[in-house]
């Protein structure tokens, strides 16, 4: 079993980070334009990108702490695993404790989604402190696998 | 025993991102900017930043396939840990597996690490295409922690 992490600090409050990750606009402006669902506890959220998309269903709420969401569709890989996100003020900073774990082996997929998440988290970062994020389809391209 | 894994994909030929991992000069410009020491098989390299280093020793050298380094010296819980290239061509592409393994615990430093390393892959990947990259002090900052 092996997990993705990442650790990026946002200079902003832990409840603007909050409403990025728990409301469809705020998810869309740093990770798929095109989202949709339902991002209340228990509901599912719907990510779509150019050659597929997630489905997410949010597991657990914990307003400017905590919010986890499990994958019920997408890649067969991402299916079943977690994502977690942990929150917490630190001076001027909102840091973000990011955690997608539940991989079954480490295929060469994960080796990407880990880098293509810490380009998102840098994307959402982006998005609280300048108003502008890069979400799909306008994200950073990092290999050939987009 | 937890892992960081990362894969990008450099619009180049897999000798060119050899060259940037195996000398002084292609190091210093996309990793630490003041890098020195001895780059070959057997050898220790000094990475330098602002608040301190990493002493890595050059474990293994298969030009154009791979690189390992085991760190020597820098912060206790990189001391021993192991860093690993492997390199292949995907058509216009070279792609890069990297991983940082053997860390004992996931400390938060790892969560940061792992974002960190993501971005310093970036300022390669940037370095080999367009001449210009990102190594320290110039680098990508993520957080409170730089």
């Amino acid at each position: 079993m092996v997990d993705i992490l990442h650790r990026v600090g946002v200079i902003s409050s832990v409840d603007e980070v909050y409403t990025a990750l728990t409301t469809i606009d705020g998810l869309a402006g740093w990770w798929a334009s095109n989202t949709a669902g339902n991002a209340d506890e228990g509901g599912v959220i719907e990510f779509r990108f150019g050659p597929g998309g997630f489905d997410m269903k949010v597991t657990e709420l914990d307003p400017g702490k905590k919010v986890v969401w499990e994958v019920v569709d997408g890649p067969e890989e991402w299916i079943g695993t977690e994502i977690s996100w942990e929150l917490k003020q630190s001076d001027d900073f909102a840091i973000i404790l990011f955690a997608h774990r539940g991989w079954r082996e480490e295929v060469e997929f994960m080796y990407h989604c880990s880098t293509k998440w810490a380009t998102f988290l840098m994307s959402l970062k982006s998005l609280i402190e300048t108003g502008s994020g890069a979400p799909d389809p306008r994200d950073v391209k990092i290999s050939d696998w987009h």
